[in-house]
């Protein structure tokens, strides 16, 4: 990636609601669509495989980079979290999107700011209950950016699926005229899922890491024929201590749709973790499938 | 009002949201302005009068009418609030809207709904403390009837002052794209505000109830020259239970935006009551004014 891009290759910026608004609507009026991806910036390539995505559904798309803090909890990494504005709007130019949106927190959350979007039950389990109000703060600052930008599509990753399931009901139950789409987990070689958090591990923890997707791969195979997924469930987590992990918030086999707990694999499914080592936490999911008849 | 309408006093009904969105689209594309007033039915000269106003500021005026469960508290009035839905269709074609909105349940609130919408702080003072969930229910259903119908304006009365100051603060958060109206309070020849809940007042009950306006325009009057407005609350409310009334949820002077509390009137304010007669709650409030410099 040229660190002198020519003109070719920015990307246009609108840092306010207005200027944002102001563009959209110019692209409407010439009959495009419109895509958005939310992002927190840290730009790595599961997100720029959201922006591939998206323009296979759309005619513009637009990146927004906010990092979010009424999703952080107290004592998280609101304030290490990665911030490289300069090689974000790099990425973009080369992945060819049409505008990134870049808002001040004022953009954001004006004074007085006092609403809150609430997905219930489906905010209560896994993350939700090791990250009290974060899926509250994300509803929030989600429903704000699809009424800012009015997007025809929007995109976000499988690595936070419960996040998704969270945003389609949250999209849905408000009417929010706006078509949800999950973009695929991306792996790097060694099968980590891309996070913009991945870069908080040393070496030797990164060693330790790459268990997590095998350790889940290994209950995937096995979940379809398993008559007890909670013991599935404990031995996964207990081979994840065993490879290091200093603690497991959870492993937890779900409905793929309505993030249910299921007793056996009768229709899509989703084994979801979040384990830690030192300080980082890291996330991952995979889909369980049933297995085919006869099989 | 005739009980036998011609064609040319009735009013188009949508009864789900895509006949809504189908019927608002086609008015947009003809570059027509969209206005909604949203209500639970039951209409009085209050409902006619926001009609009346929106339709200075809009080119079609969509009212909906949909008796919103959520918004009542447990062992509130939901299943003896009235509905009279031929009569509210006769009134709106008397007052020329041009669409009445009346979605079943399940057009707003589908299965395995979970979403809520919430403003804090000022959705806890007042009518907040005494009607527990009432403004969730309240933000929750006009945020989707906001985003079902897409208007350019959205009228609200002033009757229900709380509310409206609620809204505003909501549509502004979620940077929903609508202008959001207050009506002034419309008042029978006797002084109570306008309410569909007046049905419940027997005859004796409604002499009672007349003096609610009278004693908080007494508290208006005093209001500027007052140095303790703690206390002139405390004789508002003594005078209202003096008055009849059985009791009194709240007589307070707040600030006219925010609904901070206030301890001298410096800039628009308004005192807020609600009090009960038997079983029927009633709310009423006024704009409190400086004083005129000298005054």
């Amino acid at each position: 990636m040229s660190h002198h891009p020519d003109n070719t290759s920015t990307v246009p910026v609108a840092d306010t609601k207005s200027g944002l608004r102001h563009r959209v609507r110019a692209w409407k009026q010439e009959g495009a669509t419109i895509g958005l991806v939310p992002t927190m910036g840290a730009l790595h390539h599961g997100h720029l495989s959201l922006v591939k995505r998206i323009r296979e559904a759309c005619d513009k798309v637009v990146v927004s980079i906010f990092v979010n803090p009424a999703q952080f909890a107290a004592g998280e990494d609101l304030d290490a979290y990665p911030r490289q504005v300069a090689d974000d709007l790099e990425a973009l130019a080369t992945a060819a999107a049409d505008l990134a949106y870049i808002p001040a927190g004022g953009e954001i959350y004006p004074d007085g700011f006092a609403t809150l979007v609430k997905v219930r039950d489906m905010g209560d389990i896994l993350c939700g209950v090791h990250r009290p109000g974060h899926f509250d703060g994300v509803t929030t600052v989600v429903a704000k950016l699809l009424l800012q930008c009015a997007p025809d599509t929007a995109i976000f990753g499988e690595k936070d699926y419960q996040q998704l399931q969270i945003i389609r009901r949250m999209a849905t139950d408000l009417d929010i005229p706006v078509t949800i789409l999950g973009g695929k987990i991306i792996r790097d070689e060694d099968g980590l899922a891309a996070s913009s958090r991945n870069v908080y591990l040393s070496k030797d923890e990164r060693k330790t890491a790459v268990n997590l997707p095998r350790i889940l791969q290994d209950a995937v195979a096995r979940a379809p024929a398993s008559k007890d997924l909670r013991r599935l469930e404990r031995d996964a987590a207990a081979a994840l201590k065993k490879a290091g992990f200093n603690s497991v918030d959870y492993v937890e086999i779900r409905d793929a749709d309505n993030l249910a707990l299921i007793k056996k694999i009768t229709r899509p499914a989703r084994i979801l973790a979040a384990a830690r080592i030192g300080k980082t936490r890291l996330i991952d999911n995979m889909p369980v499938d049933p297995a085919p008849p006869g099989g």
